[in-house]
């Protein structure tokens, strides 16, 4: 048996904890599969009194997590403090310099700053892994970067926000509207005090910027991601979708298009009811993968929480421990491309979009007008009356046509006089 | 960059020629991936001139495989014979004690040979790799030694083959019987001409006996494992089962018990229709494992066919270039344990049965007493006449009983002069 591979812990909050209670329930087996032990020598975090339900009795405490990176007696550093810039940023660029590899499950600091900290990582040999960072307790970093390495990706897409899918899970079950049922999933813990991050899709941007990274072997760009979250998302369309044999997802997509561009996207979308991903319900996460040779495949879990995102994060310690280390985006830096970035032009679908209009005669023949101007062929309409006064809800789904087009079209309609409110529009992934 | 990884490939059947395809076809992104190049240098297999679709004049040709493991220049010998005896096994051993690595997807000599094969590579310090040995190209193998190693896993249950997933889920499309539709099978390619491997069980057998013992760290003993296949399963069967809200599947299972022993077997099961795994249809394969800090986590993916076997094939070479050297079972040979096997005394379950009662009066009480006897509990009963001259179908379901009880219930009833024909027996897996 090797030597001990000595862990330093920054940041004790629920997955940091939960990282401490495996390595200490699991002290044995671990060291039987890595062929060498694994010991905490210290840890850091911000309140030293907390109860934490761990007994931390047995480490060093630093109330500086900088301290972790400076000390030569550590061999890695476990980095759960969060944040994509600040103390979390410092003491992974100071850790990797020093020489230490590092676990985190910061998927905002990775699609940030994801490129540089690779090339340091590099520079120094040692490994950067996270693969808590992206769908917390499901090993799809593993999957994709050594599993399905023998292919060229062609698609990735993902529930990738357990707080996303357990909102529209209830507003379909209940009926209810976004509002009301966030409330419930913040008394529930589900949801954050501060929900902006969950909502409004920037947590699966994150982590979508990372799967893109992965799966095309790309420089991570966050900002070539476009980004919608479920706030806008109402009963009324989750119902719509129902009757039309879809359900709505927020989905993390990034697929290559014909020609080699990348399109790569969060938005709520509406998939088949019977496909795999359409039966993913409530707080799981899943990814559907399609490579050349592997076909599809899919993997579902548990996308948060103590004990699954702490197994991902000590999976990685065990890696390390046996010295395996691939390349933090699957290829060396320098073989890491400048993506080249699908606009709405590139891209093709079928469309779902919801509209609020006057019920009085000659408006459908205004939408249908436009539709034709515009070039888009509707597949199905249906218009409810009674929505309020006067008003009547139309649910239209068109046959494949241009994202851009399909975009001009709703801007189009909504300068219609006789449609009210914003019209809604959603991609259809026939998965 | 370091040096080249070369290669020499025997057996060059759907899933031989497929990896070469993919070591063709991917060669530059496979190079970066693995920070060097990957050549194959020899092949061997039966029939020198047969055309394979593939070009293979790059490469030299070996009459003889064995000549593979002798070849100084070799590294990685990847061995697609099959077999657990004879030629694939010598294959295996020469080129692991010439310290080459081994790259298989022969189930059958792992889940005989395993053991003493981990040992050999061990001794010899080089990889013994088996991924699309299950599964075909689900990196399941992958995820259960590396990105679920953090955890205790608790239990496993899959549908492992295609082949009878695919008559399952065409006996309940179609209403069709076993023999019709493994006719239909073998027309589409989806069975073999001798279909017996897969349809009793054999094969499904073969992976769960090796998902048992990377899962819980004991040696893989084939003998130990019971095996009953899809051959007896009946269209009434399905439909039956379908009334309750069940699927029947070919379910590989292995679950530690508390008391530590393991129960392992491979048997047609229902599955609720609305669980994860209940909706896996067609050739498909899936895994759900569970996991004591991860929970449960599903991969589904194709389990067979060219390109996905061969893309575990390729993965495994990639992790070997990349000098990924993980234990053949998880953990060195030296800590893997003689499992405690459970028995039918040690396992408790709900149980569907089906009888062919004679249609008269005290039919019924007779059964029921024998229940009782038995101390088996009825959950539900269902009695369809009709079946044939004087003669109906009963459906019971059990409460949870043991299932030593329910066999021995199930041979009295066997001899209970009312009934006809051997009852049907399946455990109901409440996943």
């Amino acid at each position: 048996m090797s030597e001990t591979l000595y862990i330093g812990i920054a940041g004790l909050g629920t997955v940091g904890g939960g990282v401490v209670k495996i390595l200490q329930q699991h002290k044995d087996v671990i060291a039987a599969r890595c062929g060498r032990e694994m010991e905490i020598l210290a840890v850091s975090a911000r309140d030293k009194n907390r109860d934490r339900g761990v007994d931390l009795s047995a480490y060093e405490w630093m109330d500086d997590p900088l301290a972790l990176a400076a000390d030569a007696r550590i061999d890695v550093v476990v980095e759960m403090i969060g944040g994509s810039e600040g103390l979390a940023k410092t003491l992974v660029e100071n850790a990797l310099k020093a020489g230490k590899s590092v676990v985190t499950a910061n998927k905002a600091l990775l699609a940030h700053q994801g490129y540089a900290l690779a090339q340091l990582a590099e520079e120094h040999n040692v490994s950067l892994m996270y693969e808590a960072a992206v769908a917390g307790g499901i090993p799809v970093i593993k999957a994709l970067r050594e599993g399905l390495a023998a292919n060229e990706i062609e698609a990735l897409h993902g529930i990738l926000n357990g707080t996303c899918n357990y909102i529209l899970t209830a507003m379909r079950e209940t009926g209810g509207d976004f509002g009301p049922i966030l409330t419930e999933a913040q008394e529930k813990g589900y949801a954050e005090a501060d929900p902006t991050f969950d909502v409004e899709g920037i947590d699966a941007a994150h982590k979508t910027c990372l799967l893109s990274a992965l799966a095309f072997g790309v420089k991570p760009d966050f900002e070539a991601l476009g980004v919608t979250g479920i706030s806008r998302v109402t009963a009324t369309d989750i119902a719509a979708a129902g009757e039309l044999g879809y359900r709505i997802k927020l989905l993390g997509v990034t697929r290559r298009l014909e020609g080699g561009a990348i399109y790569q996207c969060v938005e709520p979308c509406l998939v088949p009811v019977n496909s795999p991903i359409g039966g993913v319900e409530d707080v799981f996460n899943a990814i559907e993968m399609t490579g050349d040779f592997v076909d599809r495949g899919l993997l579902v879990g548990r996308g948060a929480g103590e004990g699954p995102t702490a197994s991902s994060v000590v999976a990685d310690l065990i890696d390390i421990a046996r010295g395996i280390n691939v390349p933090v985006f699957g290829v060396p830096v320098e073989a890491l491309k400048d993506a080249r970035w699908a606009g709405d032009e590139d891209v093709s679908a079928r469309f779902y979009m919801r509209l609020q209009v006057e019920d009085h005669p000659g408006v459908m023949a205004d939408i249908a007008a436009l539709l034709r101007d515009h070039e888009v062929s509707m597949e199905s309409v249906v218009q409810h009356g009674g929505v309020g006064a006067g008003r009547a809800s139309m649910v239209i789904t068109t046959h494949a046509a241009r994202q851009a087009k399909v975009k001009a079209l709703v801007a189009s309609l909504a300068g219609l006089s006789v449609v009210v409110d914003e019209p809604t529009i959603m991609r259809i992934e026939t998965l």
